[in-house]
């Protein structure tokens, strides 16, 4: 039987050494002068980028917003990005969809049928009805939106009735639709304390923004994400995309050394 | 100066004498046998449904999860249908996007600028960095979740803490950050009762789902959100899309009807 999308996540995870994640946010704005900045560039920027770190790296992250930018040109590199990592590394949509049942079908067919992703990111505004039709099928994973790393974020997340906060009512939500092992979190790597608190409720894995450009604690996010024999996957956008001067070399260096300090707190 | 987005809102449907938004979700599953759904057959229908109802109708609204389920070619599309409204219409990008401030500026280009729609849907479980971003421009629109008109949306939007539910939350957040007077509220119609609720707060247009296939009371709808001298867009989309035979005839004749039992509760 075909692993599910979270067994797979540790399963890779174990056979790459690797817990960390490249967003590939391409950002003509922070691109130095000297690159080429027309989507063909990009587009082969990229490449280069997935082949000299596919062996080191777990997982490929693709924030929508920034290839959407380009209108539908963006959103045919997207396509052609996802069907370049071709299987070797996992790969999230970082969409933040979500939408009624019926509708939340169409985005499933979107991003894990038409365009081929493993896993997706899912904002729960409109509870389970956005959730569910993302979970039928069991090799491909959803990670909903718990705690945020940004600011504004707590006013909705730290929300608290009688019984929970909102980001703790998620969790518990999240864990009671995990029927087919693959569904995961986002968790922000901003708050320790917030963490801890989360990881207490249960084993779901964790995608963690934040570290880096963001101020998230690396150590912190580590040790925690990971404890309960659970995982936490660790994306690193802006920090290793435009590292050092943005050359291949500079964005290797700096994949290594996230993997090796992440790597480091397990010894 | 420029119309802000609501009271462009209010002057168009003054003058088309119309409060309808038909919503352009095309679906080759609920498509009869006899129509071409290739995308090309589905874009030349779009466009005869344009050509008949620009004139009695309000707005259009896109869902994006349909178009996006057919990859680039369906972003392509969307952009198409954008482009032959041609501002006729006012134009919804019913997408529920929503990320941290950097991310979500990105949306606001993708949407507002590259495929030049009017207004947008959010999702602000990321709080108001999910909203700032889309309303710097005041003539573009940001219609915010609040209330929604399916049925596991209310463990997180009746979710309530000492003062408020979630839903009245939103509400208040949106006013308090609606300086540009392009700021308005996704209200579902299935609930009369918090929708008084929700207009007795403040005078924001709504644009309001959940009419026709999911059984929400249109009288109650119009009048509640027409209150306070505001303005709700009803919307419909399969209850006109899929209207008898589909034919345009079916099309037209659904969308006269939509509209004069909407402005005939005024009289």
């Amino acid at each position: 039987m075909i692993d599910t999308f979270n067994q797979r996540l540790k399963k890779d995870s174990m056979q790459k050494n690797s817990k960390l994640c490249i967003g590939l946010d391409i950002d003509p704005d922070r691109m130095p002068d000297y690159m080429d900045k027309s989507l063909q560039g990009i587009e082969s920027h990229l490449k280069d980028i997935i082949d000299s770190t596919t062996e080191i790296c777990l997982a490929y992250k693709l924030n929508m917003a920034f290839y959407e930018q380009f209108g539908f040109k963006g959103y045919e590199l997207m396509e052609k990005i996802v069907s370049y990592i071709d299987g070797r590394n996992i790969t999230v949509a970082d969409g933040k969809r979500g939408d009624i049942g019926n509708t939340t079908k169409k985005y499933a067919i979107a991003i894990f049928d038409t365009i081929g992703f493993d896993s997706i990111t899912v904002s729960a505004y409109m509870g389970a009805d956005s959730i569910i039709p993302f979970i039928s099928n069991r090799a491909k994973g959803t990670f909903v939106l718990c705690l945020t790393s940004n600011k504004s974020g707590k006013d909705i997340q730290e929300f608290k009735n009688n019984n929970d906060t909102m980001y703790e009512y998620i969790s518990k939500l999240c864990n009671k639709l995990n029927i087919n092992d693959n569904i995961g979190l986002v968790v922000g790597a901003t708050n320790p304390e917030n963490m801890e608190q989360i990881r207490s409720l249960n084993s779901l894995p964790w995608l963690i923004p934040g570290i880096g450009a963001q101020g998230g604690d690396l150590e912190q996010s580590v040790t925690i994400s990971n404890k309960k024999n659970s995982i936490g996957l660790i994306n690193v956008s802006r920090g290793i995309l435009f590292a050092g001067d943005c050359s291949i070399h500079d964005v290797v260096k700096a994949t290594e050394n996230y993997n090796d300090k992440i790597n480091g707190f397990f010894k």
